[in-house]
């Protein structure tokens, strides 16, 4: 494992006047894998199984399959991916696993380099429904524990309703307890709690982790939303008597995740069926749970399953990281437009503007990487710990919480990218990126629901902000932002800067800072001063806004809470930016030769100043910057990507992507072409 | 034809302190009529045929087809197109045609509400390989012609190598012509002359119009880019001696149009075969043409087929109309978050977010079409003169790039706003917009290439902003921009304001200006004026920065033109967004009744605010609007959407969606739902 640096020594400060250098024209190859040892983070090995695996060129995504032939592909590449070992890390080793947390999301990210679908079915399998049995389960689960980590049980996670996505508190599945025969009745009252785009049920699930709202007899309301496991098929793959399987057929990508639906009609498992860590039923019909709140219990289960959240943006992170190479690749490789008459035509990347096209988003895929690995490796040590999540320190809680609107975050911000770099690398590539075999459309068309899996982007991004307002106890945590008034703003005194992982040396840059400093866009400390600024400007002005909602009837409290949605959202992407440069300046003091340090400087500085240029308006408008500098931005990242243009292939080589997936026809050399056609050529 | 009005009057000035009324929050759907009335545009009743044609449901778009599958059903589709009549309109009366250029174009339109590959092949068959055949030939081709306009001969328009995408100037297929057989010798000399990404070619197609360099004897140099039908194709289909033809096979979409290859090898074809009307080779081989410049030439006959990049741009508006119905049909449906457990799941629609999401979005798709529907009515108008494009007066050269400019301008504007809003819907809708049965994925998967289509984007506006700066003449027309230093600027002494069409009534706004006015974003004559400043701002600075590269030598020239491509593309944008406002001037002033006015104009404030906010960096920067004001402006885009929220679905239904494209399951109303599952249902 890479060790996290504790000085930022080396992280050089910049005068206004340090404009950055031009780079040579000549790139460094060596200077790819110093980015990529930072790049791959704290569990390169288990990267590197994955990669190895990734050679197999039966594992790339093929077009032009129906939905049974690709179904049928993923589900045999399943396996392949059991044979690295690496799904075990995902589980203790009580449970049979080798507990290691770190390795396994590293080695799910990768997947999502190749196959979405790939990515997503094993997510499915050992993360959801895998990561549902083992963490809200006891040892009466375990040997189903052993079953779905050798795939001897493929099952579902069952959570979302067709009535109800990202607001699972609301789902409507019940499960009523019979004392009479010690079972469960699974029952769907409604149309809209028919359970929906599951995973694994529209062919191969035989098992499903069912959330439903729990009645216990003699209790009129709901003990809120548990789990429960449930067989949905036979063994012959016919569904068992009581539930009904359907299936959602065609998708706009993702052909090979067999998703579907259920519904169940007073369907009876046994009452061991329930995963009963956080809260049980008795033989007799008594419910018992440690955590009082159903509030609590339902985001203390939601929070052990955060690892899902985490895969989903990691890999949309790998994906994206995969369409870049093709891009970039490609400009290096085509021609086109000669400038004059006189001259050949240039390469794309010698246009300006395709290097604008193409540099900040590489940049923002470096930030992002750098960001994901810190969450990962802060999961992991958290894991590792063995917190019991029913029973957590003030201090566990407040970690755990800043991890979980963390993950929420980079989920956001990878899914996100991922939409925006993909659907780019397609048009920047022109005709070549919409043939099928090039890949980028595969990569677009899986990757495009990632911004809705496991919560909406929208919904998430006021989730972290939410979390960032800090002032939640939390038995008050739920889904609804009117929360954030009643219980926000008392204790809101202050915004306390939320860890990332890149402390020390963040702190190190802070503590640097003199009044005497003028500040520059180019130095460290001061780019790190202006995020920060950022982000508790509008935190503050949330607050301030909110704080008149208190003595307001709920319905007048729901109105204006409605009106600041979009401040919410500014304030999490304030959050991320800040977030993901925090992970830039970490990863650059892990640089040792000074080439890779210069160009990773310049690759932080590019994604600063498109920050900067995109939020121009709002740094304009507090006075922040003035017009001048906001220029001056602009101007600093037109040259830097002119700086960074012939290292642009340097720095995409770095990510590592498994060589099947370069190995398409866009990237074969045609010949050399005349400048125009006017020499007559023999005909 | 409906007419223009040669008034402003209706449009009414406000005040600084006239912030927008809200509307009553009941809406009225006999204002959904009006508007259609305006949106349907001059051609109103070759909509209204395709419209009829289109609820045909086995016209709408399949998932799950193979290829062949999806090109047989596109292949049978476009009979049914030939039905109507309606692609008699794009050929003359002398042709066997109608000679209604608006009709067709609109018809053509309409088709992208439905399915992009029918709207893709029937403008492959009718406008690109039809336009060449009857645009660029001449009597002797009229036999064609009427059989292609008949379905009897299917096409392909062989523009596009490998090698060559947008600068077609640089084409490497050649055409020799042999005087001793009277024989053109179509070759291709590379790989990178390989005709590529042809519709029509892979399946169906037994004609091409070739696009290559053109030869004759004892002549060392190429006359330029000419264009050559040949047969590709004999009549059991398969392929003639001396054409070998591939197949792209699966893409990212448009299943149903058969793209393929084309490669000549020394494939002789009769000298008729030369599209003759504006050069020609006599049978000993002697060339002539009425226009002296290979790139005059060149340039007009691309002007001869701006058609094609018409109906690319308004087709990809119809496609994000029907997917900005879906989305907005959906979110009036669908319910998601109870903003407390004691109130009910709000609508989407009624989240303010969400609003955000779609209002501006429907806004900039009125003001494209608007738009759009005064560029059909000019090309009609320029056709309906029959021009005589080897001779034109100064005045028709003028009008004539002014259009194809419009054109440029308004292809990428429509195709980039597709791409953003489809997606935006697809992602708005969740799970549900993810499943291809609700043919969101299938629209934005189609509509995806229509960035590239036609000229990349990039390279659309580039040739926007050159032909802005205005000092073009005719022969230096080319695809670098290093001519706009050579000749550009000479004549460059103040901005002209190009015509869009609505200039009456913009007119009259502008002279109701006086200096006493105190200006407001709300007011439609600063808002006129504040986008005229824009464009010519950007015009002027553009100007001053290019001037120096004129005595510089072409390696340094060309270096100063690569560093204003990202300020040539903001001039382009700049005009663009100045032409829509124009357009909601001039479709505002056609409306009678009180109601649909005040619902418009706030539809026309939105897009304008949106405009604002988005570019609020650089009007800050300029000093143009102060920090208050654009505050301002993102204060008074909340309150429009919140106004015009309950009448989302008013604005959409005056799209005219064909009711097939709604008929689709996430569309059903399902069970009402309970707020929160809490009481107990009998199990």
């Amino acid at each position: 494992m890479a060790q996290t640096s504790s000085s930022s020594t080396r992280i050089p400060r910049r005068r206004s006047t340090d404009a950055p250098k031009t780079l040579p024209s000549q790139p460094e190859p060596e200077v790819s894998r110093a980015l990529q040892k930072v790049l791959d983070g704290y569990f390169p090995e288990a990267r590197a199984d994955v990669r190895a695996l990734l050679e197999d060129p039966t594992l790339r995504p093929t077009s032009g399959l129906t939905v049974e032939e690709a179904r049928q592909h993923t589900t045999e590449a399943l396996s392949k991916v059991l044979k690295t070992g690496m799904p075990y890390g995902a589980f203790r080793a009580d449970q049979g696993g080798t507990g290691d947390t770190g390795g396994t999301l590293s080695g799910i990210e990768m997947l999502g380099h190749t196959d979405l679908s790939l990515m997503v079915k094993s997510g499915v399998q050992w993360g959801l429904f895998g990561g549902a049995v083992s963490n809200l389960g006891t040892e009466r689960h375990g040997e189903l524990v052993r079953d779905l980590i050798e795939l001897r049980a493929l099952g579902c996670f069952a959570m979302t309703e067709r009535g109800h996505g990202s607001d699972v508190q609301s789902l409507e599945t019940t499960a009523h307890y019979d004392p009479e025969t010690e079972e469960f009745i699974l029952n769907s009252p409604t149309a809209s709690s028919e359970k929906w785009f599951l995973g694994n049920a529209a062919r191969d699930g035989r098992w499903a982790a069912v959330f439903c709202q729990l009645y216990t007899p003699g209790q009129e309301e709901s003990h809120g939303v548990h789990c429960i496991v449930a067989r949905i098929r036979n063994d012959d793959g016919s569904p068992v008597d009581g539930v009904a399987i359907g299936d959602h057929g065609t998708k706009g990508g993702l052909l090979g995740v067999d998703n579907g639906t259920l519904m169940f009609d007073h369907y009876r498992v046994p009452r061991e069926n329930l995963l009963n860590r956080f809260a049980d039923v008795s033989a007799t019909g008594e419910y018992s749970s440690d955590i009082d709140s159903p509030n609590a219990r339902f985001f203390t289960m939601l929070g052990a399953l955060v690892r899902g959240r985490v895969t989903v943006g990691a890999a949309a992170g790998a994906a994206t990281r995969t369409a870049l190479t093709i891009g970039t690749k490609y400009a290096h490789l085509r021609r086109q437009f000669a400038p004059d008459d006189s001259l050949p035509e240039k390469k794309l990347i010698e246009h300006r503007q395709h290097r604008i096209r193409l540099l900040p988003r590489i940049a923002r895929s470096y930030g992002l990487q750098f960001a994901t690995n810190l969450l990962i490796k802060r999961i992991h040590d958290l894991e590792a710990e063995g917190l019991d999540r029913a029973n957590l320190t003030p201090e566990q809680a407040r970690n755990l919480r800043e991890m979980e609107a963390h993950a929420a975050a980079l989920k956001v911000a990878n899914t996100a990218h991922a939409t925006d770099a993909i659907q780019e690398m397609r048009e920047a590539t022109g005709g070549a990126g919409y043939m099928a075999e090039n890949l980028l459309t595969i990569l677009k068309e899986d990757s495009d629901v990632f911004t809705t899996f496991e919560g909406d982007n929208v919904v998430m991004l006021q989730l972290v902000t939410k979390e960032l307002l800090g002032g939640f106890a939390r038995e008050v945590q739920s889904f609804s932002n009117l929360e954030m008034v009643r219980f926000g703003l008392d204790n809101f005194s202050g915004i306390l800067r939320r860890r990332t992982g890149a402390d020390a040396v963040v702190q190190n840059l802070l503590d640097a800072l003199t009044d005497a400093d003028e500040s520059s866009l180019f130095d460290p400390a001061s780019q790190m001063q202006l995020l920060i600024e950022r982000e508790n400007r509008l935190l503050k002005s949330l607050a301030r806004r909110l704080r008149p909602a208190r003595k307001l009837p709920v319905d007048e409290a729901v109105k204006l809470v409605d009106k600041v949605q979009d401040h919410m959202i500014s304030c999490a992407w304030a959050h991320i930016d800040r977030m993901i440069l925090e992970a830039f300046f970490e990863a650059e003091s892990t640089l040792t030769d000074e080439r890779s340090q210069e160009v990773l400087e310049q690759v932080r500085d590019v994604f600063f100043l498109s920050v900067v240029c995109d939020n121009a308006g709002w740094f304009l408008e507090q006075s922040l910057l003035t017009g001048t500098r906001t220029k001056g931005a602009r101007a600093g990242l037109a040259d830097l990507v002119d700086s960074l243009g012939p290292w642009s292939e340097v720095l995409v080589d770095a990510f590592g992507v498994p060589s099947t997936m370069l190995d398409i026809p866009m990237m074969e050399p045609y010949d050399a072409m005349t400048p125009k056609a006017k020499a007559n050529p023999a005909s």
